[in-house]
């Protein structure tokens, strides 16, 4: 079972990592790091480096596509390499997947319109000038569409789709296997949930965050 | 505030990628990626490469200490060049601490003497060999100790130092930053939770995947 996952100059590390600690623990995995060119591609903190094994011409079609978000999507809007390369994977795909700000890179391929579809809750109203609707749950599914919700929701989506795919005993192997019992030491984890303050402050360094990555050019 | 993470043939990559990314949201993070010698390493998975940028003799007293566990610890239990650089980093530290089996190598380092810690459940009695009470806990504190149930309990870990470091708003601002609202589909995370049947299924499994890693020389 063959899973690509592309990576990009200014990807979350978690959206992507996330997912592969699910998805490579299936015996018939076989997980791909697909970029442009191959290489080692950045985070969106300059301070770690994943390597991209393959090119998209490598990995033509894989039977699940995951995209991670990252401040580095809102560079590849307009990519047509990458753009081409998802609309032609999900062509064949069994499931066609996006962790947070993955979603905006799905729906500039045009996968999302007409579709419901979530992402980080700070871009959430993004979502529309692709055509999907934006709603705000932890992973949302549409056919073969799964779109999950900020960063860490990844690997809640990846649970759900080893559930999809092989039952429910091997969701929660996996579950047990990387012993996710989450105990975060407070209930701040969503919009709804955490202090108005602190809401105000994180959607403002987002939104300067993605500003200064506009304003820089890619590497 | 310079947070060093181990890196080595065999690592689980969750186990290191939550710790980075809560921490590396901190505005003074600086994150090193250390390793006896710079280059990249191969997780446990051998399908993902992640870059080594640094050399033990590179960070000799980082702040946070975040060592990763994996299979491949089991070959490092004799390696004095690692173990000699925690027990070196650990006078120091203001914090020292691991995630999953990476306390295996703080045990081998003799940090653990005397003290409670955890690991992954399914190597918890391991850590007696060290000198340490094996507690259940999903996050263990001894002094500047601190260690981590199995793979994904890192994100837990990391967010409680935030606590500790800086104070709840920038616990709460990460966490909310990460969308860290768990949501896993079923509630199998822990062997006191999951299906006895999955529990003893799971335990083969890591078993027998100690025993391939232990057969297998480093490469």
């Amino acid at each position: 079972m063959q899973v690509a996952i592309p990576l990009y100059e200014g990807f979350t590390a978690l959206d992507a990592i996330g997912p592969y600690e699910v998805l490579s623990r299936l015996p018939e995995a076989d997980i791909k790091w697909v970029a442009e060119q191959a290489g080692p591609k950045q985070t969106e903190t300059n301070m770690l480096r994943i390597a991209a094994d393959s090119s998209y011409a490598d990995v033509p079609s894989p039977e699940i596509l995951v995209v991670p978000g990252g401040f580095g999507t809102r560079r590849l809007l307009e990519d047509e390499p990458l753009l081409e390369w998802i609309r032609s994977v999900h062509e064949t795909s069994t499931w066609t997947t996006s962790v947070c700000t993955g979603s905006l890179l799905l729906g500039a391929a045009g996968v999302l319109n007409g579709l419901e579809a979530t992402t980080h809750w700070a871009s959430l109203e993004q979502l529309e000038q692709f055509g999907a609707k934006p709603v705000k749950r932890r992973v949302v599914e549409q056919g073969k569409v799964m779109t999950a919700a900020g960063v860490s929701a990844g690997i809640d989506m990846a649970l759900r789709l080893v559930d999809k795919l092989f039952g429910p005993e091997a969701a929660q192997a996996i579950q047990l296997g990387i012993e996710y019992d989450p105990e975060p030491p407070y209930d701040s984890g969503s919009p709804d949930k955490a202090p108005a303050e602190i809401v105000k402050v994180v959607r403002a360094v987002s939104e300067q965050m993605e500003r200064d990555f506009e304003a820089e050019p890619a590497p």
